[in-house]
């Protein structure tokens, strides 16, 4: 562990270790330690740290206090064919996500399209490792979970959507292309990053207190008012994803799980595809290098960088973490090992 | 037929005739001729006038000029359980969407949810009429389609992304809740509409001709310059899209289609599940009642209407329209009566 001014490199076996150790001691089996460990891990070194070890106390917060039960086992609902429903038993939502994903594959190898729908599960945290997971086996992955109410629709002031995000994924090059995408244009926490530098968003990201559209990030976070990606295109995805998560798992709503402010209680779905059932599965792979060729030839504005496919830039984060080790906030990663000896930290993880 | 200044009024029923008549005339079978016709008047009675009754003279420019075959018949190139490959054979879109949405149900009557993937096809005019067919039989649907590169990737100044409309549909109250989004924020037909009447729109859409974000529609119509819906989002979106509908149909990209300027070949995928074999079947319509209703409680904002979810507006658009007939620009119903005795005025009707 190398120390920078607020930054500390941590090695992923290191972290992968420190989780499980922590996991473990909040009765985690040693095997779903090791799995839920290896997630929050793997997400780190992809370098989408809000879902990976800056998000781990959160996560341990909601186990010590039980609203993630540690070794809950997804019960089958209801089955026909290729669809089955499970109850997650508010279990931990990455292990639930791979069991979901694991049996959609599952159902893909036995009839070319499979169909895990979940309920009562918790926040899988980053939506794009199930996609990973699939696409790096040979099969497309469409997934998606609803998630506490975060967003206004457009052309409403209170917060009725969540932020839903869809993934879809797919093979390729030995890896994946993986598109992960909330509705919301932004998050609340890659605002508070841009807010903290006093930058300007890009775009327009939501409303100020005027009711006005705004870049500037603490604006909006001082009226939580974020738009949807789009619009009201994301607003209307939003909704949809909500209701087919409902009614396929038959679980929660967002409405129903902002009741209270703790975020529990998800609904979700896996669809996998098995491309090796298809009858051109040989001339797929040359199709996607032709389809991301054709993609990189665009040429870039004057600002921009590379343009880049879903999950390209991700590759980069994991090259880069796993040769030099993952970058971390010293002060997420001082409660982190505070926490290997003492979870009463915990306290101080807020719930939201 | 009623006249008002420069629209007319057309009732349904003629309007389909109108139709059916023309293409019988342009080597349709009659019962092929009277389905397609059948898709553009309820496009049109839907209030999509730019996939319905306004598209119908390009529609038959294809047909006349061998790019769309008139009475081609789909044909089944490999099967594995739930999912299936069909070669569309450059047949109507419209024709072969139908057939495609109508074997995805088959599909998933038998396994719980089914997948066709079509290659070969043409332009399926509206993606929600897909959407609503399946949804009003009690599936839910999910389906895309790639299309000619009409977009640039964010970031990027030439356009080599498809705006690969995306539709997600399901039952509500004997009628159906259908998203159907382009993933470009606008349409070039919506901003000339907006330029015509010389307004700005409501938010960004593209960029002039000095690479600044605009939400003037003629400085974008000038550079066609256009955002993706969500700007980054909606490009991922598109390419995922397109390199789905490639590898799952075995059809054309987005990038081999736009080789001429005529939009043809395309490629399209439809996903259905059959949600009377789910558990819960019998509490989904209260399932999403209440989160209707909870999205209808949404305060407005000062300057909005109603806010409505995907397909409200629809609805309403199609009881007017029933009741009052629909209204229909005089020039472009003008063109389509003469289109009945007289093709060679197609020739005044551009490809793209």
């Amino acid at each position: 562990m190398e120390e920078t001014t607020s930054t500390v490199i941590v090695q992923a076996d290191e972290m992968q270790d420190c989780f499980s150790n922590i996991l473990i001691k909040l009765g985690f089996t040693e095997s779903n330690a090791k799995q839920c460990a290896e997630i929050f891990t793997a997400n780190s070194v992809d370098g989408v740290y809000t879902h990976g070890v800056n998000r781990f106390p959160r996560f341990a917060r909601y186990v010590r206090d039980g609203y993630v039960k540690a070794n809950a086992v997804p019960s089958l609902q209801s089955k026909f064919g290729g669809i089955e429903q499970w109850d997650g038993n508010m279990g931990a939502g990455p292990l639930n996500g791979v069991h979901a994903t694991d049996n959609a594959m599952r159902l893909a190898t036995e009839y070319g399209i499979g169909c895990v729908a979940l309920s009562n599960t918790n926040h899988w945290m980053r939506a794009g490792y199930y996609g990973w997971r699939a696409a790096k086996k040979g099969f497309v992955f469409i997934g998606w979970t609803n998630t506490i109410a975060n967003m206004p629709a457009w052309g409403a002031t209170d917060a009725r959507l969540g932020n839903n995000p869809l993934v879809m994924a797919m093979p390729y090059n030995y890896e994946a292309i993986v598109l992960d995408m909330a509705m919301s244009q932004y998050s609340l926490g890659a605002m508070e990053q841009v807010a903290m530098r006093n930058e300007m968003l890009p775009v327009n990201a939501g409303f100020d207190k005027d009711g006005k559209l705004t870049n500037d990030p603490s604006a909006i976070l001082a009226t939580r008012r974020l738009i949807p990606t789009g619009y009201w295109k994301g607003a209307g995805l939003s909704l949809v994803l909500d209701l087919l998560s409902v009614i396929l798992s038959n679980g929660l709503s967002t409405q129903e799980i902002s009741k209270i402010p703790v975020e529990y209680g998800l609904s979700q779905v896996f669809i996998a595809i098995d491309l090796s059932k298809l009858g051109n599965h040989s001339s797929m792979a040359a199709a996607i290098e032709n389809i991301i060729a054709d993609y990189h030839r665009s040429i870039p504005d004057g600002g921009s960088q590379k343009i880049t496919y879903p999950g390209e830039r991700v590759m980069q984060s994991r090259k880069k973490n796993l040769a030099n080790g993952i970058p971390v906030m010293k002060k997420v990663w001082d409660l982190i090992t505070t926490l290997q000896t003492d979870t009463s930290v915990l306290d101080r993880v807020p719930y939201i």
